[in-house]
């Protein structure tokens, strides 16, 4: 679980409900309002219905479930991980990956073992593995799109609920003393979709757009791992020229013993 | 039909309508002001007349049937279609296709079925298809350059109309107590606005550029299935070739067996 | 003349006249106040001459000509044109074509075929021609970008107009009844501002943008025909050449016949 | 010193004041307010300090002399010029050219023939020239980057100090006749802010690039002249060349000629 | 330290202080608001949490380091240590080198020539310097929109917090007496976000872009300097190549030497 977006989140509502907390005259039932909770959400869902496939759409809760739950991708565990599968590469050959691979757990490098093992010709591996990766480039897009479209809507939605609320109370002013308090919940829709997107869509976001980068290098350096396994490099050159991916504090191997 | 762009537009307007029906002291009358309608869609409208050709401005009606009733390319299904059209062409020669051409629904395969039979020249084919594909991206640029104008103008004339509004209002003072209703009709137009360009102009045109994009896809993979049809590959060939733009999932045939 | 833009600019200004028409205790003179046109389109124009070299801010008249009266280029007709040409060219001689250059309208054929029969070298012709292209083009981005930053400038006059009408209302408060006549007046800069944007400069400037994407579309497919002849080109396979740059529909000659 | 600039600020500056000036009940004093004067401009300036290194912010003042005294580059004199050095040192030896180099006033050409008298190597040359005009270009970038966020900054400033108004105002409510002239001196600091850019900083960062793009022609011009002086070219080919860089109309030499 | 940075804070606190101070009616306590500054900073720094990776948003207090003690890289003095550097090596061998390290202070410095002194092969040395330097790129960039996204947040968070006030003084209306103060106490929070962002957020990060790109030449010099110092190069021949990235006026040799 990532620490930073959960205690960011915890701060941003403690924040929130502290300041409301602490006004004078403040009571946090001011700032309920269920039909305008209703707008925002619902409307910034809808919008985002209307915007994407179906697909994509339906992949929301996976892609908040990943912004959450990401575990980082550990880059110099993957490479070593790569190299201890050159090796045993190298000593009893190809084939002897096979019983290796139930216990790898990245499931991209298990397809790419497979499809040595089985002796698929190395265009057609690389090829297969690209347009996977590709594909996975394709998903993140538009999983960060949908966010960062959602961080749109919330607010836009948030300001139709609020002129729907200004129309109503300035249609009811007859009795003037209720003004204050009609005005009050117009403007609780615009401070949802401010929160909604300032506090949630729009990090989320970014923290994605993070979260894609690393995926994506993992796989990068997994494809050219099994390439090199599959050509037979020694494990020493397959190492060094994977580490030139990583900062040279966090290389395992050392180039000067090249 | 597409059924998450219904669903998102039922889902929307449903919102805005219970909103305003479970609001106490309101009336869905406050909400219907005939004059605004008239200045932020026609205002849209004619924004749009001045800004594009009027070929383009005249396709608006068929943009947004796009946006409903797209049938999303089966792509799968398309390379199955060619595949079997280039078994029929091993086995029983390129001219044995003009029989076939008539089940297929595709036009653009028919287009370049057609002329592969008429024996033109590969070049010239694939020229042809290819100024074709570029018709129809410039074609789809400008429907979706027409429907995000619409999504910035409609705001822009809601906020023109409010002014108009304003200005209606502050001149006839005279009588306070109108002053409520005057400055809630003024308000109407840039609701409306708002809600033309979130839920239905700038929604409209995010969905039409994903369909955009997989026709194109689909354009593509015809073109390179045609060629190698009249190249005279084997079929096996092709359908590899062309599910390299699959997902490996969606594939039709298995790599591994290359 | 441009039908769509005129009648665009008819129905925008249409609908806005009818809504203050049908407004009660509406009037005309409400929406008229010299001051206010003056600051929005002066400063506009004073902005846009402060932006822009002289010599562009003075082709302001053209651009605006070319947006209302602009032939749309007859490309399959230009084609036309020049296989007419080339067949002279190849029936006659080049020279021949001297006496046909007097029946071109197009000054960009005029100029080519002139060199042509003087004897200039190709490159040079070619070299001169594109020169000419790259100028129109700069010309063109300059026209556009003119219209654009009007297009943003007005509504901050607009603005600027408005805080000074506020300012001078907010200093004569003695007289309170006159606030709300201070106030109309003070907003109809904004007005003046956001309908000289959005009805006027930014739909021009995407209207010339059109205009100008097919004006060099034109000039591309002459240097190309003026090449061909003057190679001595078949005049079926310059139609042919230049025929890819138009979608098959639009096509005189027929590909199959290659 | 350039017409259009002076222009278009005397008639900004005009319109607002006649604007005021003919404006029932309304004193020039009450659009003077030095501390929203300080506010808004030594915001900007402060928010550029901190924004820039200093030495680009002490090419302000540099900055701004060269939107008002640009002596526009004279394109086809400066081509002129290159050709006669090249006439010189074609009949009289490259020597010759040192008791010209006096009568040059571009800088930029006498270090080039210098380094060409000198008898530098032609790589050198180019390389130190080109080095030179990466070095104007960057300066031109960034110098067009401070007016652009001074544009920027400027408005900023002026909300800053409208909100430190109606803060202050908002406080002292016990006497209501004072409230509209405090909220008229509270705005005043937007209404500067928006001056100071849309009459200043924005169209004179507008430009500075049209300045800089001739400026940077004319460098380029300058560089291949050079060189082909130094490679010993024909004059009238030396021409031929330059004067694609110009439209047809402005050349000094014909190509037919050639 | 930096001076321009420094001064330009002072420069921009003093004018908000003396604009409170002069302003007659005000107090400095009308401008502290606990709650409000918590809201804010607050705010924005849980967004940046939520939004960044947690190594980059803990490198914040580095990037504002850097901001405010950045020693501006001495680009004419790095190329002289490497020209001496170079002028050893030649003289005494790259062994030689070893002994003068430690009189270096630049680490990149140090990285490559300790490198060069234990004979790792030039290409693994230039492999090394260069992913060095994408990673400090990597990290320039996210710091960079480190505080870009903070400068985005701070206003917004300022939004919701007057958005919070206004609720809480909209319910509060039965003692009219109170409104002003309440509205004063909303707005602060606006007040707050946008001098976070236009004092501090917005420009730190546009310095901080000029720092890291001095930054990056100056890495890139240094690279090309020891590779030409491994591959022996005569010392005034790397000092020429270094030269070419200063403009002239600051280039330690003279190029009409060569």
């Amino acid at each position: 679980m990532d620490i930073a977006s959960v205690a960011g989140l915890l701060l941003a509502f403690g924040l929130i409900i502290t300041a409301i907390a602490i006004a004078p005259g403040s009571s946090f039932a001011a700032f309920i309002d269920y039909p305008s909770l209703m707008v925002v959400v619902g409307g910034a869902i809808a919008a985002a219905m209307i915007s994407f496939p179906l697909k994509t759409f339906l992949g929301l809760a996976n892609v908040l479930k990943k912004v959450f739950l990401n575990r980082i991708e550990d880059i110099p565990g993957l490479i070593e991980n790569i190299v201890s599968l050159a090796e045993t590469a190298r000593r009893d050959g190809l084939l002897a990956l096979e019983s290796k691979v139930e216990e790898i757990e990245h499931p991209f490098i298990v397809l790419g073992i497979q499809m040595a093992v089985d002796g698929t010709r190395p265009e057609v591996i690389e090829d297969v593995m690209r347009t996977e990766l590709d594909a996975v480039a394709t998903r993140h897009r538009d999983g960060k799109s949908l966010l960062d479209q959602m961080g749109r809507f919330a607010p836009a939605f948030g300001m139709i609920g609020t002129l729907m609320g200004l129309i109503i109370m300035l249609g009811n002013m007859s009795d003037p003393s209720s003004i204050g308090a009609g005005m009050a919940v117009a403007l609780i829709t615009t401070l949802y979709g401010a929160i909604a997107a300032n506090v949630l869509f729009l990090p989320f976001a970014e923290k994605l757009g993070f979260i894609n980068k690393q995926e994506l290098l993992a796989m990068e350096i997994i494809i050219r791992g099994i390439m090199a396994i599959q050509t037979g490099d020694n494990p020493r050159v397959i190492e060094q020229k994977l580490n030139t991916f990583l900062p040279p504090k966090l290389r395992a191997g050392s180039q000067e013993a090249a």
